[in-house]
C-alpha cells in the first residue's frame, strides 16, 4: 500500500506561501500527544502560527479526537503507559481514516523502550518524521545514536542518509539544525517516485536555546499538514515558518528569554511578503 | 438544599474593588485541578494578581489539601483517570467543608468521556462555572455543541440561555469572549432568589492568542471566591481584573508572545484607581 | 558510609567561578523528575544557564537514564504513583553509581503521603537538598510545619536548625529565600567534618512571583553538582547564579512576566566577571 500524503512536485516558495495562506484560512486543529515539557510553548506556537491546539492524550478519547482534528502530532519526549496506549489508538484512527500525522521521536534511539514505542508506531504511516539530525540517525539505526540527551550534538548533513532510510515509512523525513535537511517523496502522473532534498537555511542560533523549538516545529508541520494534505509541502513550509520567525525574534531579543517572546510574536507576522523576500530554501533531485 | 456561595446583591465596580483589595491583602491558596497546557501560565496568572497557586491533583492528597486551600479550580483540559479521581475527591471535599470551587467544562460538550465526568461534578455544587461560549452551551444540552477543539466558536451572547439553565447548579455561570457574559443569582433576606446578567467589555484580541487564558481565568476566579465567598462577586471581580491587564498588555505588545509577558505585568499593576477608571461592566436583572 | 559529593573546602567566589566555567564548558545532562507546573521553565532554565536538561520520569526508563545523565533533579511538586517509582529507581541508580542527585521536597512537611516519600528517598543519599525555609523545616520535622501552600512563609535564618539536622542525609541544605542561608558539609585530610553557613544576598523581590522559580533553582543545583561533584559548591554556585540573574532581570522588567524572560536572558549572560564583581556571599565556620 503506496504512504498517504506524497504530492505531484516538491515543494517550493511558491507553494509554501500558497500553504501558508491555507493556514491562516482554516485554522486547523491538530491534536498534540505531547511531552510535558513542551505543551504550553507548543500550544502557544500553534495559536502564533494560526493554527488551534488540542492536547487530547488520554485512552478515553485519544482515538475520537483523531477524527475531529485535522492532524495528529505524536511527540515521544516523556511518554508514559497511558499515553503511548493513546497514541497507538490516535495513530490507528488516522490512518484508517485518512488524516495526517507527525512522529516526532524524541529519544527513540538513546533509549530501548520508547525506540520500541517509536518503531511501533512506524506501522501507522506518519505523513512526516521530524527530529534533530540525532534523533533521525537513532530513529532509522536504533541503538547506535550518541545519547547527549535530547539536544542533537549530530549535523544535520550527516543524517541524510537516515532520512532516506527512514522514507520508506513517511512520505517526508525532517532532519532540523542549524541548516534543516528535509527528504521527501514525489510521485509522478504514471506512479513513478523520486526522493529530493531541501536544505532550508536561516533561522537562528537562539532557537535551540528554548525548550520545545523543536517539538513545537513538529506541531507546525501537523498543522501544515492538515491544510495542505502534502506531508513534504508541509514540512518545508513550516520549517521556513520557523526560520524566518527565529529570524525576527533574534533582532528583538537580548538573550534566550526575550527571543522566547519575540519568537512567537515573529510566528504570528510572517506573511507571504516575508516569505517570497526572505526565504532560504535550495532543493536537489537525489 | 441551596446553593451556596450566593450573595446579597449583584456585584457593583465597588464591590469589585473590596473583591480585590481582599485578594491582595489575603493571598489566597488556590488549588488547581488542570491541564497540562495551562499548569505554568495559571500558576503564574495566580501569583502575578496577587494569590498563591498549588497544582495538588493526586487521588493521595487532593481531598485533604481542599481543606488547607482557600478555593479549588477544576479544569478538565486533558483529564486521565487518575485526575479524574482526585477532581472527584476534591470537590467532595470542597462541597462538604462549604470551600467553593470552579468547575471549567473544557470539551464536555464534544468529548462524551469528559461531559459524563462534568455532569457527575455538578452534583458536588460549583460556586462558579466558568467556559468560553462553546463550552457553556457544550455542558449544558451535552452532545450538541460545535466541536472546534476548545476555542470558543459561538458567540457569549448566545450561550446566555444556556448559562441561565446552569445556574441550577452553580451560584454563576460565565461564558466569556469579546464581551463576557455572566449570569449569576441573588438572594434576597426574604430568601427570594433573582437572575442577574453582566456583561463586561474590554479586554484584548490577543489574549485568546495565549494559550490557557481562558484556564488562568477559571484559576482566578476561584482565588476571588475563597477570598469574597461570592461566586458572582469573584467571577465579575476576576472578569474585570483580566480585561484590564489585557488592555495594558496591548499597548505594551508587538505579538501574542510579547502580550503574554505584558499580561502578567498587567495583572500585578491592576489596582482600585485603575479598575474604578477602566471597568466596563453592564449589569441587567432577568 | 560517609555521605558521597562532600568537598576538602568550603565555597569561595573563586570556586563558583571555577563552577560556572565548568558549567559552561561542559554542558551537563539533567535529569529532571519534577512536577508539571515546572516542566517547561526549569527546561529553559537550564537551558540559558548552559546546561541539558531531560524530563525523563517514566518507570521504564528512570533508572537506565539515570546513568546517562550527569545529574539527577527530584521535586516533590505534583507527585503520582508512577512518578514517584520513577523516583526511588531514580536515585536508587544514582546512589549506586555515584551521580549526585538533589532532592526538592516541595510540600514534604505538609502532605503526609509526600512526606513518606521524602523520607523514604532520604535513604538514597541525595548531594544536595534545597527547598524554601518552610519546606527544610517542614521536611527536618515532618508534620509540624505550617501548610500555606507551597510558598515559603519562614525567614531562612529560622531554618538554619533544621538544616544542620538534614545534613545527616546530604553534603548540602540550602533554605532559599530573601538571603539563602547555606549549611554544607567539608571534610579535611584527616577524615574530619565541619559545618559552615553561607549566606548568600542579593537576587529580586520579584523571583518568588515566578512560578517554579524555586524548582529551578534546584535543577541548577543538580547540573553545578555534575560539573563539580561537590554538592556544596554547587548548590552555592547555583544560588549566586540566580541571584545575578535576578538582579539583571529586575532592572529590565516592569512586572513578574517581563521580569520572567528577562531572568532567562540575565541566567545566559552571567559570566566570571559579573560573579567576582557582585556576588554577596558569607561564610561561617560552625
Amino acid at each position: 500500500m503506496p504512504l498517504p500524503h506524497i504530492a505531484r512536485q516538491a515543494p517550493t516558495v511558491e507553494s509554501i506561501i500558497n500553504a501558508h495562506a491555507a493556514l491562516r484560512a482554516q485554522g486547523p486543529l491538530v491534536q498534540c500527544l505531547t511531552n510535558v515539557v513542551s505543551a504550553n510553548f507548543m500550544a502557544n506556537v500553534l495559536l502564533a502560527a494560526g493554527a488551534s491546539p488540542a492536547m487530547v492524550d488520554n485512552p478515553e478519547e485519544a482515538a475520537g479526537f483523531a477524527s475531529i482534528a485535522g492532524a495528529v502530532l505524536v511527540n515521544l519526549g516523556t511518554p508514559t503507559q497511558a499515553q503511548v496506549q493513546s497514541m497507538r489508538l490516535a495513530v490507528q484512527a488516522a490512518d484508517d481514516i485518512g488524516k495526517p500525522w507527525v512522529l516526532d521521536p524524541i529519544g527513540a534511539g538513546a533509549l530501548p523502550w520508547r525506540g520500541a514505542v517509536a518503531v511501533e508506531l512506524l506501522a501507522y504511516r506518519p505523513a512526516v518524521i521530524r527530529g534533530n539530525a540525532s534523533e533521525i540517525i537513532g530513529l532509522a539505526g536504533l541503538g547506535t545514536s550518541n545519547a547527549k540527551g535530547f539536544d542533537s550534538s549530530n549535523d544535520p548533513a550527516d543524517a541524510v542518509d537516515a532520512a532516506l532510510s527512514l522514507l520508506a515509512h513517511a512520505a517526508c523525513v525532517s532532519a532540523s539544525g542549524p541548516i534543516d535537511h528535509v527528504v521527501g517523496k514525489v510521485q509522478n502522473d504514471q506512479g513513478e517516485v523520486s526522493h529530493y532534498l531541501l536544505r532550508i537555511a536561516g533561522g537562528s542560533a537562539l532557537l535551540p536555546r528554548v525548550t520545545a523549538s523543536g517539538c513545537s516545529l513538529g506541531a507546525l508541520v501537523a498543522a501544515y499538514a492538515a491544510v495542505t494534505q502534502d506531508g513534504f509541502c508541509a514540512t518545508a513550509a513550516a520549517h521556513v515558518h520557523f526560520a524566518l520567525a527565529a529570524e525576527y525574534a533574534e533582532l528583538h531579543a537580548r538573550g534566550p528569554g526575550s527571543f522566547m517572546a519575540a519568537f512567537l510574536d515573529g510566528l504570528d507576522l510572517v506573511d507571504a511578503r516575508l516569505i517570497r523576500a526572505k526565504a532560504q530554501v535550495e532543493g536537489v533531485k537525489l
